[in-house]
Order: structure tokens, then sequence, then C-alpha cells
């Protein structure tokens, strides 16, 4: 099976085909290789990873669940080594194409998936979010996108990376097979409907003018679906930057607890940046540790009081469109830092997210994001389905 | 051509033949992957580095000079990542076989070179020493080795690592090769012989008790040969932790800023563990840089003292035999220290150093060094022949 977008791991492509007759027959779906499909080893995005683990024997619960409804899977895609990226650019395996914007990267760390679902490849694909890789190839590429709600699917067969904050979630092209894989995954039909709209004036006021500009007719027809006038909050009253800071001193001690054992033994490869990262996590002082673990907290308490029964948060996914491939590491690392900022709220306060297409900049995809209280994922797919009818 | 003991890089081997009638004419060489070889990619121990360099189009200097002596080169030998490593297992290319003590290491980062040579594919070969790159593979194959006093060499065509202590020497299994190549590279003849013999007492007490045991009757054999009584010297008086923690303040900054560029431009795979060092050689602060400094002005004038002419010191080359294959880095962590407390007066002070074959413990082998007067590399080489007549 051709390539064209770069979007699978090199080699023989893995297929397995669901029963006739379940609610998803007739789609496909692709796999991030950090999820286990049996009898194929689980790359994780780096090289040296098979060698040190051992081939699965079943496929990952969510795998499985898809497999049973009926769907076909038909590969497993790209990743970022071991999770740790939010662009989408490989030294292993290389840069999945962005279909929607094809001088730009696709983001990551789902970057396979998301290239895979935007050119067509397959129905819909699955990912994982920590800080980001779920939502943030949605927005750059222009598909929805989940990360559901910490702690509400089984993620029994996926590599983990920081516990706390691993979540898995999918792609899609359109409303009614994101609702769809949601209706399985989530054993929940979409709905009910938010009846209030927050919006998150600070992390609009963050993203740069043009993407808060593009995104303002999406958030029009969110209000109309809703029936509702959107009112302004701050999300993060202690800074976006501050929770930020805090997700960046928890993600990445769990990230180096993980892997360490891994490392220590077999002195693997890794990109410099990959490297480097966690080589920072093993760094951040008991200290710093500490504050964070109280500013999610204090994260946790201000989304809960957001989020009431009924009420969703609106704000851009992430603060510019995807940026151009090629750039060297100094260059990426206030990139990086800036999508962090929007993200960071999700794997402190474990939210479910949903990436929702629509506007462009420069031609390039941008996402406009719904979060809601926990638990309600299928509350936002009904947003989704609405937004579409409504488009 | 067949490669028993893993020491060529992989892929088809660079071969160039010296003319007749030269002063090296029939013998053959092996050249580490960080010399230039024209028409041939200099690999560097990084599977990302030739790709971002160019094909060299002429040969290293050192290369050129035995070439034009008459010698054939026969390949390119494995060293361990951007030179950065001291026991030889790289995670790009594998471990060369020790011929010596097959389950132990080889010795880095000249560690393809020092296999070759004592498995007797090839006369003999050049490596690099930095650190202890090309002693620490002559005490750990059982092999006459050389770093030279620094600046000696012309490094032209050379990938630095870090230029303040890079050299560039050369291994053989006899004393008569090692002299003849010396004679080439150097320009003059082995000689004058040394009439004093000091005994760095700090070395042999930091050693291992038995390699100090072992290496007693080399010692003696030594005392003989040059006629005199060895008298016991601290070679450094600050304490061989305290210059081996200032090698370790100077020498990975040197690096960082060597390879910085290519990392930050291009987000290479590195082992793990190199990109530690780098990391940590980035780390490193001024003031502990400042102090360094200092303390290798001391280190400099303590080696000059002790070192008129006419005299030279010995010293275990390592503090042990090779460890063995394998171990995880944590284990290796404290066996990389303490062979930088024997070698890091080579990196501070470029004094020349000659590794002499010739004891074991438990069947695996222990060299004896000797250091000169900078400058006095053919007065070493005399040794060298001196002391294999004399066996």
């Amino acid at each position: 099976m051709n390539d064209p977008v770069h979007a699978f791991v090199p080699g023989p492509r893995a297929h397995v085909s669901g029963p006739p007759g379940g609610p998803l027959s007739g789609l496909t779906f692709a796999v991030k290789d950090l999820f286990d499909v049996a009898g194929v080893p689980t790359g994780g995005g780096n090289h040296d990873w098979a060698k040190a683990n051992p081939v699965p024997q079943r496929h990952a619960r969510v795998v499985q669940q898809l497999l049973d409804a009926g769907a076909d899977m038909i590969g497993k895609t790209i990743t970022d080594e071991v999770s740790l990226g939010i662009l989408g650019e490989s030294a292993f395996d290389g840069t999945p194409v962005n279909s929607a914007a094809p001088d730009r990267v696709p983001g990551g760390s789902s970057s396979g998936s998301a290239a895979a679902v935007a050119a067509g490849l397959c129905d819909t694909a699955l990912g994982t979010d920590t800080g980001g890789s779920v939502r943030v190839p949605s927005s750059f590429c222009g598909l929805y996108g989940i990360r559901p709600t910490h702690g509400r699917l089984d993620l029994t067969g996926l590599m983990p990376q920081a516990p706390s904050s691993d979540t898995a979630g999918w792609f899609a092209r359109d409303a009614r097979t994101f609702a769809k894989v949601g209706g399985v995954l989530l054993g929940e039909e979409p709905g009910p409907l938010p009846t209030r709209l927050l919006l998150a004036a600070d992390a609009f006021g963050f993203a740069d003018q043009e993407v808060a500009e593009a995104l303002k007719p999406m958030v029009a027809r969110l209000a109309k679906v809703l029936g509702t006038t959107p009112q302004d909050e701050i999300m993060a009253p202690q800074g976006l930057s501050v929770w930020a800071r805090a997700q960046r001193c928890l993600q990445p001690v769990e990230a180096w607890e993980t892997f360490r054992p891994w490392i220590e033994r077999h002195n693997p490869r890794m990109a410099f940046g990959v490297a480097a990262g966690l080589i920072a996590g093993s760094q951040i002082s008991a200290a710093d540790q500490g504050w964070a673990a109280l500013m999610r907290e204090e994260a946790r308490a201000r989304m809960r009081h957001l989020l009431p029964p009924g009420t969703i948060l609106c704000l851009p996914t992430t603060p510019f469109p995807a940026p151009l491939r090629g750039q060297s590491i100094p260059a990426l690392r206030p990139v990086r830092d800036r999508i962090t900022c929007l993200c960071a709220q999700g794997g402190l306060a474990g939210h479910p997210q949903v990436s929702l297409p629509g506007a462009t900049v420069e031609g390039a995809p941008i996402g406009l994001s719904i979060i809601g209280g926990r638990g309600t994922d299928a509350a936002l797919l009904a947003v989704a389905l609405a937004m579409e009818d409504a488009a």
C-alpha cells in the first residue's frame, strides 16, 4: 500500500479486519505506533525501543474496541519519539506531510495518525495526548480531534509517557465519523448540548492576533448553535505561562521516571532534543516539583469552578498555525513553549477537549477548542456535530 | 574483506595504496573514522554526521603522510560517537572485539583501530586521544599506543572534539613498527633514551592493587633498561581527582562548542549517554570553567617541573583492565570517572605519553605508561624499543 504523505511506519503494513455488522463496519482506522497491535513490535518512534521490549501478544484495549465494533485497521503511524514532541518532526522516521499545508509540520506527537486522516487514507486514527499530542496536530492539519477526560479510556497496551497526564484520543475529517468512534470508545451517544459558553479571554489574547480574528466566525457559530451569548473569562488567573511552567515541572519528571530504566540499561539512540528534554526532567528540583503539584491543584480547582454541568469554554487550540518544516532547535524552542501555554491545562486538569476545524490563517488550518467538565466528552461530540450541521 | 573482530565501519571498505619504495612499504594501516579519506564520507561514529557534512576532497594530513611513506590503507575503523567515549561501545556501530579479552570492551574512542591492530588485521592504525582515546584501548587490548605532544602532529582533516586537548596517535603490536611509524609522523628517529625514571606513586596507589602488582616486573625492566633506580613522586599534588575534575570542566565545554552548531541545526540522533555528556558540557558554569583553567596551569607547571630533559614518569595507563561488555549507564559511570583520574593529565598538560604492553590481570592486558617532557615523543619510542628488546 502506498503512503503518499509518509504517515505510516516504514516496513510491512500491519492490517487487521474487524467482524462484519458492527457499528463501525466499513470504517478504516490507523494506529499511532505507541499502541500495541498483537504480533507487531510497538516502535514508539525510537528504533532502539522495540529491540528492548517484547512483541505484544494482544491488541491495546482501544484498538480491540474499534476492531470489535467492525472497523478495519490499516496500519501503524509515525509518532514523535517516545511521544516526546509536539511538532511531528522525527529524527528516526522523518516528518509526515501535512496535506492542508505541505510546507508546514503536521504537529505531533500523533503526527502520522493526523497526516493519514487528513490525506484521506483512513477514516479515523488513534493518537495519544499527554501535553497536546492530539490537539496540536488536529489544529495544524484541520481535523476533529479529542483529548478525552483523563482516565476515561482504558490505556492498557499503550506505551506510557507521563501517566498522570496521558490520554488516548482520535482524529476524524468529519463530525459524524468523529462522534461514531466516540460512541464505541466512550460507550455513550453524543449529548447533551451545553447551554453556556465561556470564552478564554487570556488564551485568545495570547494567540497571534490573526488567529483570534480567524476564529471569530467559528465562535459566533458556536454561540448560535448553543443559543447563548459567549461570556469572557480568564481561564488561568495565575497566568497561562505559570500553568505551562507547572506542567513543564511535572510531565518531564514523569517521563524520565517512565523511560529511565530503559535508557540506563540500553543507552539508546535518541534525537538530541528528546534526550535534552528527558535530562531536563531528571534535573527538576523537589522544590519545583512540590510547587508544581500545588499549582496543579489550583488549576484543577479553577477548571472545576469554570465548568459546571452545561458549560463549555472555548479557546484557540494553538496560538498559531503550523510552523514551517525543518527549523533549528533554537528557533523551535519558543514555538514549543508558546504551544504549551495553551495546552498545559489539559495535562494539569484532565478535562476533555475537542479541537474543531473550520478556520485558516494564511491558508493554514487553525483549530478552535472546546473544553467541558470532566466526563462530559459526549457533550463535546454533540457540539462538534451541531457545528458541522450549522456550517 | 572479512572483519572477524567488527573493527571496521560497516559498508564498502575504503582502500588506498601508497607508492612502492617508501620507509613504510609493505605495512598496512587502518584509520579511525574521524580522519578524512578523500572521496569517503567521514562518519564520526554518528549516522547523522555524514549527512550534514561534505564528503572530504583530501586525505587528512597524517593519512597522507603514511600513504606517502608507502603504507597501504585498508579501511576506516569504528569510533565511539563523535569521539565521546572511553570504553568502545557504540550505540550506532556496535562494539569491536578485544581479541585479548573477548568478553571485555576494547576501550575507546579509538576502538576499531585498536581492535584491528590487536587482531592482526593491519600493522598499525591511526587513532585520536583527547581524554584517553588511544591510551585506554592500548592498555585494554595490550598494544603499543602513543598520545603525542599536543600540537606536535598536524590535525588538518581530523574531526575535532576539544581542540585544546585533541591529538592524533597510533597503535602497533610491536615496538619496531610502532617506532617506524613514529619516524614518519614525527620526522625523527627514536631517541635519546632517558636516564631518570620517576614513578607516580599517587597513580599506582589509585589503581587496583592487582594492577600495581602486575606492573612491578615491567617497572623493574624499565629501570634496568634505563640504568637507573625509580624514584617515587606524587604526580598530582592537588589530587588526581582534582585534575580529573578540571579536565571534566574544560573538555565537555569545548566539545559542546564544537558540536553545538551541528546539533542545533540538525537535531541528530545520538546515544543518550553521549547527549547527556554534551548537555553537561553546556551547563558548566563560568566559575567552574575559570577555576579549571587555573588548575590546568597548575597541572602544566607540575608536569613541566617533574619532567626536565632526560626524565620520564611511569604510571598505570588505566586503573584496571577492560571492564566487561554490555554494562548499564549507572554501572559504567564510576568506571569512566576512575579512568579519567589517570588520563586527565594528558589533556591538561599535553605531554607525550606511550602505553607499553606486557602485563595482565586475570588474563586481561594492562598497560604501563611513560610520560616525557613536551616534544620528547621520539625518546618515548626509544624506550618502547629498548623495553621490547629486553623482554
